[in-house]
Formats: C-alpha cells, sequence, structure tokens
C-alpha cells in the first residue's frame, strides 16, 4: 500500500533542526503509518549553511526568506525550529498560507504572543503541535499512563528540576546562532521559557492545571559580551528560577531550574506522589523509571528501577529487544509518529497550540512573581 | 589515668532518650576523652516507665519531676530528651541550677521561646547543645571541610528536602506520647520544626545565613482524633512545607518538606552547587558523600561515590575497618564525644543555644511566610 | 564534493538486519564520510517478507538466493545478518566473488569455520570485518582508550557477564526464523556463542589475549518442542555457562553467561582492576562508565559515574548536546563509520575476521573445557 | 525480673575482640533477653595492652595464657578472636574445660582442625557458634526468610564476589600483629579463609550444600618482607581465588575473592537467581536488599531497592524508626542477642561448629582444585 506523502518545510538548520530531520528520516523505517514525510525544503537566512544542511540530511530544495516557503504549493508542514523570537511571526504566516505547523518549544516568549498563534491555527484549521518531546520518552509515557489509571490515588506532591551548568563561564557572550539563549530579546526569558517550560509541560500533562506560584529569579553574571555588538551589554535573561505552586487538584510543587548547578548537564528529573505510590524520572538515564508502591507487600516493598525497554511499554515494539535501550532523539521520532497517525486519524497529538499556551501562562506567571515578590495566579 | 566523671540527669524516656544513652555509653569505648558520662538520673513523669527505661540502660536512679532532678547536686549535665512544648521551662530551671544543658532540636517551638533559652543558658555560664546530630554524620561533616577549604568556589545552588511519608492515612491520631508530633500545641509546628529544622541547621552551618524566605505550608488532613480527648479536632500542625530563600552569600536556595511523599521514610538530601564543584548527600545512605569536581580531567569527569568509611574520613579511625558501615545512632556518639572533648578544652562544641536559634528564627519567617504570602526577611 | 557510492548487498531481515540498515541510513547524517552506503539488494529465501523488508528500509531490489546477490555487479559489500550456520558458506562465496564482507557476530560456529572464512577473505584480499558492535558504544569505547594510556598501571582482574532471562520457560520452543538461538544445529551452541563471545572479544580487545580457561556448561531445559518437526527434541545448547581464565598479561578472569538470570534482559557488564585505577561498564546504562582512581586524594575518592556524552567523548561530538543519551543502535552507527572510514584510508577497521577469530577459538577451549573438566589452552 | 548471668572470658584484644565486646556492651539494651552477658576477662600474651583493652572496655580482669583463662571458674563463654592459627587449641581446650565457644571465621585453618573442633565440642556437649556475622546482617537475614518461603522458585544460579584493594602494595609486609592474614603460617590461606569463607557460608545458608568446584588461585606479590624475622620471605597465602561450583539442587555458581581489586574495600556482593525472582545484597550497602519479582506486573516491573529499616524486617524492630540505618556492627549485635537466646531456649544459634565445618571442607577443595587444575568434590 503506497504512503501519503507530507511534505515538509523546515525552519531553521541548527539543533532542533537535526533532531526533527532525523525524526522524519527514521519514523518510516520504524512504524506502519498511513503518511510518509517528504523533506521538501529547509529554510534560513545564510544560504551556504542551509544549502550545506540541505545535503546532509537529502531536503530537495532550500529557501532563504520563510515567506516564500511559507507560500510554496508543495510544502504540506511547517517546521519551526527557529530562534523563539520568530515562532510568531513564522507560525501566523504558515497558518494564513494553510499550511500545517509543528512549532519546537517554548511556543512563545510570552503568553501574548502565543495566544495570537493559537488564534492563527484555530482561524486557519491546520493542525498544529509544539515540541515538548519529553512527553514521548518511552518512561514519561508510561508515567502518564500510571497516573491516569489512577494508581497513585489522591496526589499530593509534585517536584521538578532542570538543571544545567553550562553557562557558569563570565566569558561565555551571549547571543549569534549559537548562544541566542543568553539573549533576552531573542529568547525571551532564560531558564523559564527553555528549561522549566518542559517541566512545565510535562506536569501539567501528568498533574493537571497550575493554580497560583510563588517564583525567584536570578542572573548571576551581570553582563556578558554581545556577539554581534562585539560590546558587553547586561544579561537580560533569568540565569536561574525556582518557584513553588499549587495545582488546582491540590497538590504541592517546587519547580527550579539553573544553568550554574555544577556536574548537571540536562539533569531533568520530576517526582510524584500520591497517596498509593510515587514515581521518579530522570533524562540522565531516561530509559527508567523510578516506581514505588506502598501497596506491595511490606518486607519487599521498595523504588523499582523499571528498565523500559521491554516490547509491552509505550513505543518499544518499535525499537530493539528487551534491555537495549533508545536515546534522546527517539522522542522525537515517536512525536512525529503520533502526528502522522493523528492526522491519519483525525485526531490531533498533544500538546497543539492551545494546549501548550498553558505552559506559557505559567511562565508569565512565574516571571512576573519574580518581580512582584508575591503570588500570581496563572491566567486562564 | 583515671577519667573525670560527668553526671548526667536525662530527661524523658522516649526515642531520643534511647539514642541519648547509647551515645552515652559508647562513647567512652571508642573516643580517649577526659570525661566519662555517667547514667545517673533519668526523668519523666512515669514512674514505671522511667524506671523500666533506667534498668534497660543502667541508670542508677529516677525522677519523675523534672525539678526535682535539676536541684540534684550529682546531676552535672541536663538532657532534654521530651517534648518540644517543655524545652524552655526545663532548660531554664537547669540553667538557673548551674547545670550543662545538651536540648533535643528543635531549641524551641518559637524563637521567641528560644531566646529566653538562650538568655538563661549564658546568664547562667553554662556549657549547652542542640542537639542537631546530622553534623556529625563523617560525610556531613566531611562537606563541611571541603567546602570550608574553598573547594567549591562561589556558591550559587543549594537545595534540600526531607520527605517522610508516616502520616498518610486519615486514621492516625494526634497527641499523646507516640504523636506528639501531630499536635500543634506540644510540637510547636509540624514538619518545619521538625524536618526543616535540620535540613536549615545544616544549610547555614554549611552555606551561612539565610536573608529571607517565601513559604507554603499545608495541612492534608484537617482533623484528627486527638489520643487526650478522644475526639476530632482541628490539625494545628503543617504537614508539608516548602520555601524559597536567599543566603547572605549570595546563593538560591529549595527546601521542602513532608510527611506525604510516598515511598520516602527518611529521605533528608541536600546539594550544594559552586562555581567549581558539587555535593550531594542522603541520609538514606548516610555513609556515602557524592562529590563532582569540575576540575577533574574532562574524559573522567563524573559524580564520584565517596563510601566515607577509610581511618582518614572524620571520626572514621574511631569504628571498624575500611568498606564497614557506621549508622544513624553514631552521630549521637560523635555529638557527645565532641561536647565532652570541648569541657576538656574549654572550647563548646556546636551549635549552642545561641547558634541553633538561627535555625528558630528562619523558622519563624517560613511560618510567617506561609501565612502572609509574602517574603519575610529572617530576624538577626 | 560528491560521496563515493558503497553498494550494500544485506543477506537477512530480521534483528539484526535492521541495525544494520538503519545504520546505513543514518551515517550520513551525522559523520562526513568519503562514502555513503546505498542500499541495494536485500537477500533471504522468503520473498514477500524480504521485499517488505526491502520497502520498508528502502531496498532498491531483493534476492532471494544470496549466490545470486554475491554475483551482482552492483553489489560491493556483502552483509551477513543470517543465522550462524550460513555465516560460513555466504562469507566464503562473497569473498570468492571479490566482495568485501561485514559478518554479524559470531563469525562462525567453530574456529574451524572461522579459519575458512579468514583464509577465503584473506586470499580474496577484501575488506571485512566482524559485528562486535559493543566495541562503539561510547563508554567501551572510553574504556580502551583510558587503558591503552596505561591510567590502570599493572592488571589483576577482569571480570564480565552477560545475563538474560527469556528461556526461562520450558514452553518455549527451539528453531525457526525466531528461536534458532536455542537449535545447536543452526546456532553452533548457546550463551556461550551468541553472548560469552561479546564479552570474550571486548575482554581481548581491552586487555590481550586469554591464554587458557576451565569452564562450566548447563542446560536446564533437557527438551524443547522443535518449531520444524513439531516434536519434542533435546536441546543441543549451553543455556548457561561459566569459565575462569587467565590471560597473558597474567591476569585473572572470570566470566559467566546465562539465559536463566531472571531480572536481567541483557545485562551485559564488565570490570577490569589495575594497580592504580578501575573500570565498570554496564550494557543497561550504557551511556555511562564507572572509573575509580586510587591516585585521587583520599578524602574525595570514590568512584565516578562518567555521563558519556560531551563532545569529547568517542564518537559524542557527532550527536547531540551534553547530557543527551544515545543509545544501542548507535554502536553499528559507529562500525559502519569507522568501516567506510577504514576503506577511505586504507586502514580496516576493527575487528577483522582474522582478529576475531580469536574469541571463537577462546569459545572452542571454553566449551571443550565443560566436556573434559579440565584447564584447556586456547588455540593460537 | 533479674537476668541470668553469662560470664564471658575474650581471646584476643584486637579488631575482631572490639566487635564482640561491642556486642556484648549493647545487647541488653536492645534486647529483652533472659542472659545478660558480663565482661570478666580478657586474655592475650600482651598484659599492658590487654589492660588496656580491658580499662576501655569495662573487663574486670585479664589474664595472658588462655589455659588459665579455660580454668577459671568464673568464666562462662570462652571467645575466641585470635588469630587462625590459634582456633584449635583454644577451643579444644575451652571445651574440654566445659565451657562454651564462640569462635571467630574460619572455624579453622582446614578441614581437619575443624573436625577436631568439633568432635571437642561435641563430646563436652558445650553450645558452640561460629561468628559468620554477615547471616545476621537485617537485609541477608530477609533474603534467607524470602529464599526460604519458596518465593524463588527452582534456583539456576548464585553468584558471589568479595572484593578488597589492601594488598597491593608490594612494601607492604606479612606476619606479625597487624598482618598475620599474610602470613600463611598462622591464616591458613589467604582470602580462601579469610573472605571466601564468608561467602561460602552465606551460601550454604541460602542456597545448600556445594557439589563440586574447579578454582584458581594467584599470589601476585611472591615475596614480602615478614614483620618477624625482618627478611623478605614467600608469601604462602592466596592474594586472590576464583572458583566454579555445582550446589546440590543443580544451580550453578561463581565465587571470587581478591584483595587487588581496586576500589573495593570490603565489596562482598552475592546474587541469586531463581526461576521467578532474584536476590542481590551488597556489603557496601549493608542496609539495602534488591529484590526481583517476575510474578509482578510486566509494566511496572522491576529491581526494587528495600531500605531494610522498617519495624518488620529482621532484627530491626529493636533499633531506630523507619529511614535510618544501622551498620557493620550490628550484625555481631544480634549474632550475640541469638546465641544467648538460644541458651535460654535450649535451641543452639547457626552456625555450630559442625554446620560451620561444611564451609571449611568447600575450603579445603578449592584449595585442592587451585593445585591440581580439576574438578573437586566437597567432603562431606
Amino acid at each position: 500500500m503506497a504512503k501519503k506523502k507530507l511534505n515538509v518545510g523546515m525552519v531553521g538548520y541548527g539543533f532542533m533542526a537535526r533532531t526533527h530531520s532525523n525524526a522524519h528520516s527514521k519514523v518510516g523505517h520504524f512504524f506502519d503509518l498511513e503518511y510518509q514525510p517528504v523533506l521538501k525544503a529547509v529554510c534560513a537566512p545564510e544560504a551556504d549553511k542551509t544549502q550545506a544542511f540541505a545535503d546532509k540530511w537529502g531536503y530537495e530544495s532550500i529557501e532563504t526568506d520563510y515567506r516564500k516557503l511559507v507560500e510554496r504549493k508543495d510544502i504540506d508542514l511547517i517546521e519551526i525550529c527557529a530562534p523563539n523570537n520568530l515562532h510568531h511571526d513564522i507560525a501566523i504566516a504558515a497558518a494564513e498560507a494553510g499550511k500545517m505547523v509543528l512549532c519546537e518549544k517554548p511556543l512563545a516568549r510570552t503568553g501574548a504572543e502565543g495566544e495570537e498563534m493559537c488564534k492563527a491555527v484555530e482561524k486557519a484549521g491546520v493542525p498544529n503541535l509544539v515540541s515538548y518531546n519529553y512527553r514521548r520518552v518511552p518512561a514519561v509515557t508510561l508515567a502518564k499512563k500510571l497516573i491516569d489509571e489512577g494508581r497513585l490515588g489522591k496526589i499530593f506532591h509534585y517536584r521538578a528540576v532542570f538543571l544545567q551548568d553550562w553557562t557558569i563561564s563570565a566569558d561565555l557572550p551571549q547571543g549569534g546562532q549559537a548562544l541566542w539563549r543568553l539573549d533576552a530579546a531573542v529568547a525571551g526569558s532564560g531558564v523559564t521559557g527553555d528549561l522549566l517550560a518542559h517541566c512545565i509541560d510535562t506536569a501539567i500533562w501528568l498533574n493537571g492545571s497550575i493554580k497560583d506560584v510563588t517564583a525567584m529569579t536570578e542572573t548571576f553574571i551581570k553582563e556578558r559580551m554581545h556577539t554581534e555588538t562585539g560590546k558587553k551589554q547586561a544579561v537580560g535573561i533569568d540565569d536561574a528560577c525556582a518557584f513553588l505552586a499549587h495545582f488546582q487538584n491540590g497538590s504541592l510543587a517546587t519547580f527550579e531550574s539553573t544553568r550554574y548547578a555544577r556536574g548537571h548537564k540536562a539533569l531533568y528529573t520530576f517526582e510524584i506522589n500520591g497517596e498509593h505510590a510515587s514515581i521518579q524520572w530522570d533524562l540522565h538515564d531516561l530509559h527508567r523509571l523510578n516506581w514505588f508502591d506502598h501497596r506491595d507487600e511490606s518486607i519487599v516493598r521498595g523504588w523499582r528501577s523499571i528498565h523500559v525497554t521491554d516490547s509491552d511499554m509505550p513505543y518499544m515494539d518499535k525499537w530493539w529487544v528487551p534491555g537495549l535501550q533508545i536515546g534522546y532523539e527517539h522522542s522525537f521520532v515517536h512525536q512525529i509518529a503520533d502526528f502522522l497517525d493523528g492526522l491519519a486519524k483525525g485526531k490531533p497529538a498533544s500538546p497543539t497550540f492551545r494546549e501548550a499556551l498553558e505552559t506559557q501562562h505559567v511562565c508569565d506567571a512565574v516571571l512576573k512573581s519574580a518581580k512582584t515578590g508575591k503570588w500570581e495566579d496563572v491566567s486562564v
């Protein structure tokens, strides 16, 4: 049975464009789907680098202006792997051109931007998705399943951290292609939009809406050379952010992220404690899930380390054999598989722009609270 | 050389009285000290149970009224292992009678009570100590040493949790000898004074003073049968508490404690992230310290799990051979050894009442912030 | 710069054919190489399944007889992902037809078979490689580097296990496409050739040649239904095998493998102890390497858990960013990258057939010793 | 109720005499027993050191000749904490004098010596025990309970190692009070009698008798200065020993011990794999037991880390509260508690001399096999 083709127009050629291109290349080898992505075009202002990327990944053509890309008749899906400040305009242009849109996280720099993007895709009626890829790490998907089955009982606590250590040196500049994440004008915020957004998305998915927050942020290095101006400029992003929260279901939460936690590369961990059971996960060993069930017989009760590689685990029937782990990149393969499957079934994959907007509202409340020093409600 | 005798008058015969009595019994077998404790008397209102305790541990006599105990000429040191609401009066009576005082933590129910206790021991000029025993777990003492040597560089982050799960059942009553920790009138507060006090004491010891905090508390079970009245009564304690903080040195902190974290018995962990190195410790494996040093050669850089059992580790020359672990009780042996050594050298062991009062002030600020919803400064 | 094409003819469409096809598909996206594999043909007796495999992976054509495949002018490289009993004939036919040969491990069922295969490829002068893929897990490659730099000093001990638990049920049949590994006629041996071969290959690579061995084997389930005959037949393979060994360098070793170790899916671990340092690795967390260096300062000495994801780690500059792990499949990508790079540079990748033959000789000695009950020298 | 006194005569004042004296001192504080040990006398040739030991631990008197000690009317129990070469004569003298005997492991240097000791205590009809203390680490006792309840089903595999690294330096001498373990004349053997004896005792206790073995030993440092002669002398002990074994129940085993495994202080681990479940234990974290049960629901199946501190765990109702660990020394407290309880109930604690003799026979077979290079049956 011949597959339907889904023509992809990729915006960006950086780290995230690689993860998405890899997902498109692999998905058909492992999943049986009605749709097969075709790497039609990649787009970025720098023609040379864009062409090199196209050659490497097999894109058929390049564009240097996203406005031209979104107008092309041979493109079905626009993927936004460009810096955060461009998400808004590209997404709206794509939607207005009737294209499906898959946007890297965070959806936008602010809730206000995000709201406009939601309206655009909803008005256009185009399928849309935000790439909160960690939902589709099998261990995390398994956590969702266990929670949704009610195995934890009433939830008391949620805690998450996302700890890195790559910006401790004061010599690191800000801005430019490599370091736009340190430039507030481009990134919107620091760890809040970059890292906590992941934590918040997972938390809402697993534990429901967040009601209110109180936060603190810090910028440890106050000035950094800007790669574009060559001058020392004030650093506008938050280097670190921590906040307390109440969920709508009455549970309490702590969240923390920083790029100054020596010894941690990308230590995203979460834990959720319920009346009957608890769950822990750690991105540094993403193929494991820790599970504690108080209903176990007491003398053999303990935290279980589940090696999430058996074929009855989410997505794992598609890969290798029990005991053999997959990695980070596979979460993107699962994401595109679900997106394509959603297209075929007319049931959109999550999180849509609208669903992901909630994370944006939490980020806004967090950043506001860090300024006011008070508890702030999350907009709905 | 004959040892000097230090006559001990113990108040209480519960869990903590056991840890202290054990420490007195053992210390001379493992440490070479000028002073040898003598278990002179134990005191509590219930004569039968007190006598049974005396028989078991070899106390020479009993008392049923602490006022009589503190007046006895043959007692040098009063140890307070009674519920929190009695600390204040006993300590002041002991000081006024010229006795040394060793008080279980927390020092008091409030900073105000604590301040009066400090004044009493200072006025009397008697040696005094608060039993924050975790300082003297060898791995924690090692952490202190590494930090004091400046190995971490500038400190960015501190995080600590103390997680338990023993009060999740709504059927658990409050009050009485076993469950006074759930009765606010006796305990003063819930997890804040009981568990976070430990976390705060260690944090101040390792990382200096805390400047301000913002906190949330929760009481998940609103009413519990009171064992004394036999009636359902409002629960006045905090079942859970989390707070954000700034240290005076500019570092950020998150603290959390709860008795509703399924799967954790006494999971006290802390982590401190500095410019060059980071440290982690976990009470559930108290004989290990995790250490990460960024100055290690990059291809062999990683978190080290230090098995703190070699004879060059703090206190460990007194025990067994490398690889053979000690446990919880030994922290109390080390504490009394340091107290006795301090007596001999005229250099008091830490934390004195005055030093421990700082933790009380942080607890007060935390509980206040949980009510006001604002950042609160820590009194000095 | 246009790449040279390397036309691949794959024999087999099972699990291993998938790992190799995936490696060919991905290698050009991540590595800059002179050669680009082209999936020219896949070959197996069952035309339907072979065609389905070709469709899924993009093979241009299929064959149903390997003799035809090896004769095709448009094929440069024959990859043998067929059951063990076919390795010998296919490899020799391929070599005689002047094709390069990449053979799944073990090289052969016996040393004698392997010797003939070596002679064939050497006579033909064709590049050849045996797929001991674990050498190219970055953490294992790092171990090799650390050992080769002499950091361990004199080696005293080597220990390895490969533990699985998938054949414990007596209801599992033997034979056929799925279960040929339980059929001695096809597989040659049980865990010895399947699992210990991996352990031995790594061991020789890291620690040099093995001198002699004493072994025991066991077949726990004596009879299993054969899927081809439908009858209960004696099980000829070893379900479990353990052996002691001396290396040529004077170090001692223990090796063990079984498919009856409840709780272990594919627990391949090795440890090597030297005068100065020790190394541990575990396939279940393949992205980590444990390292202990006695030359570390004593109070911070401990096992280090190295998260092998930084860009200065073997192969890791090709993948994502620090902290984000790769998985099992990537070892095959690295393998083909090294093979292609070896072609370009005229320096063959390891292990060649000849190098891999040594593992076969150790397996022969192990199986012989299990029968004689005596120490057996390894043939050279 | 007044307790019966059990008067102890201790032979030795070294490391093991400390563990036993500590056990006697503590047992009455934590266990309710009919008997209370009284530290009556300690005995060793060096009067000064013996007196110092007596002072520290509260022994009422000293002796310098064990023959006098065993004759004393006021002694009920002789404890042998002297080097291995003295076990035989002391035990027999004690038995002949009608004393109970508690002997440190290994029972003797050889099975022949041990056999004579068994006969002596049996002829005298005196209670006797060998101090294989690890049986009474609560996690190990729990393992025994789980196995005895049949939870593992048919057993397939047993593996144990005891790894140390303290004799790697060639500068370490042999002999004398501190290093008699390196002197074959005193110790009998090296790691086999010292460390493997522990592994074998536990193994037999948990998994039944061992049928036959094949072994290798190595002495890495061939000559060491002898502290008594001041001269370099041949080293007669085994620095390392590994062996394969069959148990009577059909399961297979690997055992290994060495003092040349860099990074391991006292890493005694065992694992047992059954049809349904598996167990792991590690002396370096002795308060935990790892448990895997295949009958768990598949999606939440994993190794459980049981923190063996709850009051329903073996011995743990005597100590602190859940989450608070005990250590190495407590295994000796449990041992003496069981011994005293056995006296009261007329049911001797295990292992008696006769039971411990089996370990001696396995050691003999291991050392014999290391010489013959063949499988050797274990004497019965």
